[in-house]
Order: structure tokens, then sequence, then C-alpha cells
């Protein structure tokens, strides 16, 4: 019998290593992003796995058609005229695939210059080009990122489902499905399972798809994302999940200053600073931007959008921040297991946080007592029984507890100042879309 | 305004110290596991979120119900009668959260004495025991494992939607959904994505929910599960992918050994052993297990269940080897993308492994090339057009890759000794199962 073993194949110079390899002839494998024909050889810019590479050829140039797949065996030289330092000059190259058809979008630009329809309805071609490969490397880091500092906290990742049987949180915004016969939906957060999960290991995260079918169509909206939700045991007060947040957003953007230099600097992005947050009630922050702006409030529960860019706008000539924890939702605008705030059962100990301007973390401490969860589920007139299998958590005892979840694609989007949460979604569905 | 700051909470010990803290008092949160009443004290078993640990109480017991959230105060002691070589004397303790009911199952006992629908039935309350905890440490473990080593393979981690357009793969097991007024689909995998996206990141993961619609109840079907895809561009053969998985396993397993040694000896499992895995084509294996076994062939392009179990045995016999990969299946058994062997269009670049008897992966090197993807497609009678999203990767250019599938459960599952996979999700979700 063959044996395989567990060489992983080397024959290809790892991209990132090249800084360290001028003077030596490497192999390398990309795909030709660009090439500049000069008098008697040509730039060939390839785009490894890592990054854009300017390599020199003066072979014949036939094979060297942009969006050939290849590899190439070439000496790394110093140059200082390359953004990386350094060049390489081919001695071979050898096209392994050619593309069938001329791109009908120009992706070898600096920037993409098309429309949102057209960057998305040729997402698989538009993704190559460099500055849009930028936004899901980061996004990758920003998961890294994250999971690393929760890992480090003692949180244990889980999986829930997403196949739910019920009508999960009693949102009437839900994606159904026929289930063997039987009446389910899609999952639109890991909400009941994380609660459940936090009387298994206190401490859990789940970075996973969430499904929401809101009718609106706006640059921030889409109807399935990417949640990072965590849930933990043992808080004293909600105070300490935006802490851990806090914590949190800094170690993640440490984590990018390291891996994403080269990203943030193709979006001129400037990582924020996240020592501290500063956090204001909702109804003050809703008075402040009234009297600032002379807004009169029309939606005493919730903030319309331009409110929310205008109290960031605020707290950013007021602070500096350019995050802002809004806390103490109406109750009526929370779900059933918020937690009330003793001495003012209006309100919440919840928290939204805002970035630039946008809401991209919802979070708060929940009802762990069953007697208590029991007895507010049927004041808002809830069916209980509907919810057996949440509420076994609380009856066979939790914690107290609290989580927070974050949209991932919002979290991306406000990074890099997009200007459209598709952009920081690779395969983006929204009310009208559902391809490719 | 009030400012958030970056300050942890840290009242409480992490309990994955203790055994540096001999002598030290501290303060400890966790659940109450059992209750041991001696004369004139109390043992009192806490689970907190890392181990259980022995305490002893000489404090009134009243507060000391099993099932209660408590946070205590205690002198740590050397003491060489006790699993981890010390116990906590309890100076303080505080019942902070109380269960509402007994709980109707025993669930502090070594090992759970129910049946597998009480152990699903009541999961919120089941998973409580150490030793069904363990089970998802192990696959937070697992996850953390291929996470580690891919990204420092240079590979990115992506999220593909879902929700799909289109019958994805063209299977009939498919979970339909009323999409805003369109047929939509669960993704039955991240094929078509991920090979997407080799066009962008050369390499690429995703660990995320698969749904399957397959109408099978048995020990080894569920119709949700956690899919664990690769796919890497610029492979020379599928052997290669065989490689990479080899040498993943081994490096999983060898941060499994560091990191839930508890676990595992909970599980009385050894970790196998993979600096090498033998290979063995489809059509030999099946021959094989027939001449050894006596059985006779009777579906020749894939195992019966049975036929996996004895190769797994044989392979175990001749090789010593838990695991077993099988080459070359059929090409009329293999998806649309899957290459033919060159020079023997009957079989595929593809290969299963076997682990302990049961499939846990499939993977194989993809056509590549446009023309010669659609020639296949119209081929097979497939309606190209459909397919125009994916296809539009192929056509723009894709270096020659491929890449493979394991199921996280099967895996977690076959590590452990499992007998029905089941066991190896959180809440899951079969042909008669939607909750909790």
């Amino acid at each position: 019998m063959k044996r395989i073993t567990n060489q992983i194949n080397t024959n290809d110079t790892d991209p990132a290593s090249l800084s360290r390899r001028v003077g030596e002839v490497v192999t390398l494998c990309g795909v030709i992003y660009k090439v500049r024909l000069m008098s008697g050889f040509a730039f060939v810019i390839l785009k490894t796995r890592t990054q854009l590479l300017q390599c020199v050829c003066d072979l014949p140039t036939e094979n060297l058609r942009e969006g050939a797949w290849v590899r190439l065996t070439g000496k790394v030289l110093a140059e200082p005229r390359s953004k990386t330092g350094y060049e390489v000059r081919i001695e071979r190259i050898e096209a392994l695939s050619q593309p069938a058809e001329e791109p009908p979008v120009v992706v070898n630009n600096k920037e993409m210059n098309a429309s949102l329809s057209t960057l998305l309805d040729y997402r698989p071609l538009t993704l190559r080009n460099e500055k849009e490969t930028a936004i899901f490397r980061v996004q990758s880091e920003l998961c890294k990122g994250i999971r690393r500092f929760l890992d480090g906290q003692g949180f244990v990742e889980i999986h829930s489902p997403k196949i739910v049987g019920g009508n999960a949180e009693g949102g009437a915004n839900v994606f159904g499905l026929d289930y063997f016969g039987k009446p389910a939906f899609l999952a639109q957060s890991p909400q009941f399972y994380k609660q459940t999960m936090v009387g298994v290991f206190e401490r859990v995260y789940e970075i996973a798809p969430v499904f929401r079918a809101e009718k609106h169509h706006t640059a921030r909206h889409i109807n399935e994302y990417t949640g990072v939700d965590l849930e933990m045991g043992f808080i004293h007060s909600f105070e300490e999940l935006m802490a851990l947040e806090t914590a949190m957003l800094g170690s993640v953007f440490e984590h990018l200053k390291a891996s994403c230099e080269k990203e943030l600097a193709l979006w001129k992005m400037e990582l924020p600073v996240v020592d501290s947050i500063p956090a204001i009630p909702f109804e003050e922050a809703k008075e402040w931007v009234a009297r600032e702006y002379g807004r009169p409030i029309t939606d005493v529960y919730d903030f319309e959008p331009e409110e929310e860019r205008l109290l960031g706008e605020l707290v950013k000539r007021e602070t500096g921040s350019e995050f802002v924890f809004v806390t103490h939702y109406k109750t009526a605008k929370r779900p059933f297991y918020t937690m009330e705030t003793p001495g003012n059962p209006e309100v919440t100990e919840s928290f939204d946080l805002l970035f630039r301007g946008m809401e991209i973390t919802t979070g708060g401490q929940r009802i762990h007592d069953y007697h208590a969860q029991v007895a507010k589920m049927e004041r808002l007139g809830m069916e209980v029984t509907a919810f057996e299998g949440y509420l076994m958590a609380h009856k066979y005892g939790l914690p107290p507890h609290g989580g927070l979840g974050i949209g991932l694609e919002r979290l991306t989007a406000r990074l890099l100042g997009l200007d459209n949460l598709r952009r920081a979604v690779l395969f983006p569905r929204d009310t009208e879309r559902l391809t490719p």
C-alpha cells in the first residue's frame, strides 16, 4: 500500500518571506495582475497570495497575458523604486492556466472604477482587485484577532444550530423553511443557544452566519451576515461586558496593526485608539443630539440612522473617541430576555456600541432567574411553552450573565470607510440579490 | 460622560491557574456539581469553567444545593488524594442563582446513564455532565488546532453565503426556502465559493454550518453539521491535498494532547499517531474487503458502511494505521467539478479519508479550465447557464487547485469513540429532531 507522508509540498517559496531573500533564486506562484511592456523588457506585476510583486522580464512575452496563472523562477533583487523594496528578475516562467475570456470590467487598477451593482454582479472577478482583496484579508484578521482575545479570556467556541424550531426571539423577520414537513426557521441569532451554553462553559462565543428577513433595502442592511456573538457568566453588571468589548477592540486593532499594515494603507485608514470608550444613556444621547442640531425627537425608542451619525460626530468632537456606548435602552424596545435596570424598570441593562456613527454591537445583561423570566414573558403575553427548550437552561439554573453581538461586516465596513455594507461581504444577500 | 475602560473584571481567580496557587486565598465561581455530606463538613465539587474542583466546607450547608451557581472564597491546599492534587477550603460562599426545579435526570455522575433521546431532549441540562462537556471542549480545541495549522500555511478564512440561488451542486438533498418571493436553498457545502475564492487568495478555508436534507435516519447522519472546508491553489497533484491533511491531523492532535489531556482521559481515548497514512485505490479496497471477508460486491460505486468498517479493520491490522485514504473514486459517482485521472477517465483524482472505519473527509482535485468544465457539464446534460456565477471564476482564470471537506462532528465522534454522531453535536438536527 502506498503511504502519504505529512511532507507538505514546498517547491514554491512562501511569498511572505521574500524580503528576507534578496539575492536568492526563488520559485513563485500567482496570477499576472498587470503587464507593462517597456522597450526590450516588461514589468510583470504578479499577484501572489500575500501581495502584489514587481517582476522584470526580458523573455518573450506572448504567454504573459493578464489573468494567466503562472509559476516562475527568478532572482530577488533589491530595488528601492519598487514598493516592496525589491523586485524579482524572471528567469523562467510557465503559464499553468489561462483565462477563457477578457474581463468585462477592469480589475487591475488601483481603484475599481465600477458601480456597486457591477462590483457585485461580477464578484468572482472584482474581488481580485488588490484593494477589494484587502477588505477580506482585514476581515479574516479581524476574526483571528477576536478569537485570540476570547480564547485568552477562557471563552469556548461553540457551534449552534441555524435551523431552529419555533420562532426564535419571537421576531417577524425570519426566513421560514419546510423541515421534513414541519415548519422551521433560520436562526436570527445564536442568542438562546449561547445563553444555554453559559450553563455549560460559562464563557462562550460563536462566529457564524445569522439570517434576517428584513425588507429594508439600504446601504446598511443585508439579509445574511456574520455574527460575532459572545456570552459570559458571573458578570456583576453589564458594564463588564462593555469593558470586555473595549479591551477586545483594543487587542484586535493591535493585531490588525501587526498583520494588515499594507491593507490598511491601501484604504488609507487609521486604526482608532480604544483605551477607553465614552458611554451615555440612550435618553440623554437623544436629547443631546436634538439640542445640538435642533432636531425634534420623533422616535423615542430608537435612533434614526442620521441621529446615530450625528451622535458619533458630537462624541468625536467632545471626547476624541470614534466609539460610543449608548446604554439603558427602553425596556419596551429590548427583547424579553433583557434585564431591567434595578430601580427603573422602564430601561434596561443594555447597550449598543456605535463606531463612526453606526451601530456595530448590541449587548446587555440577561434575566437569569427562571421565575423572573417566565413572569416577564407572561406579562408580555408570550406563549411560554413555545420556549420550553430555551427556558430549560434557566429552570435548572444559570448564573448572572450577559453578552453581546457584533456585526462582522459592519465592523469591517466602518473600519475601512466603506460606504455600503455589501462591500464588506464576499457574496452579499439582500432583498434583491441571491447570486452569485 | 462616563468612560468605560478596558479593565476586565479580575475579582475572580482564573480556575486554570489554581495549581500554581497552593497556599493562596482565591475567589472562584462555578456551579455546585455535587455535595457529599460528611460528619461535620461537606465535600463540595465545584464545576468551574475549566474543571471539576474538590472543595471542603465546614460552614452551614443549607445553601449548598446541587445546581446552585456560587462565588466562593477559600484557601488552596495541597491534597494528594484529590484528582487535581489540591483542594480548596471554603471560607465564604455565596449562592448567586438557584435552580427552579430538581433535574429530571441525574447529570452529576461520571457517566450519563440515559438513553440517547433523553440525552438530547434535555440537552441544556445533560451537556452539564462533566463527560458530555468534555466532548465540546475537545471539539472547540479541534477547531483551534485546525485554524492554527491553516493560518500557519497561509490559508485565509472566508465567510461564504448559506442562502444560495440555484440548486447548489445539483443535488436533490437540499432544503428550499422562500427568499422574498424567489426560490432559494441552504448551501450543502461552500464548494463553489471556496473554489471561487482560490482566484482571490489561492488558499482559503471556512468552518461553518452546512445543510443536507437527506432522509436517512441513522447513527451517522445529521441534517445540519459543521463543515471544515479548505481549498488550495497551485497543487501539482491531489496527493498534495492528502499530504496537507496528514500534516494537519498530526498538528491538530499535538494541539489536543497539550490542551485536552483531562478530557481525553475522561473518554479513555488515545490520540492516533499520524506521521503517514496509507492510501489505496477505491476498486482495490473494495476487492480486498470482498476477498478477505468473503463478501460479494453489490455496489460498485460506493462503500457500504459495513465495508468501511471492515476496510478500517484490515488497514489497522496490516499497517497499524487508524486512518486510510481511499483514492480514485469512479467518475460516475463524483461531482461534475472533479478532475478525471489523466489516462483513465473512468476514475477521478479524488479521495476520502476513513478514520476508525468511517468516512470523515472527501476531497480531490477540481477542473480549473473553463472550456473543460463546460464541456463536461454539457456531456452530463447539465444546464450550464444555471451555474453562471460559479463558472465566472473559471472563465476569468483559476489555477490548478483542489480541496477537501471534513465533517467536524464525525472527526469528534471517531476521536472520542461516540457511537452516535448526534452526541458530537450540541443541538443536533435530524429528520425527527428540531429542538431544543
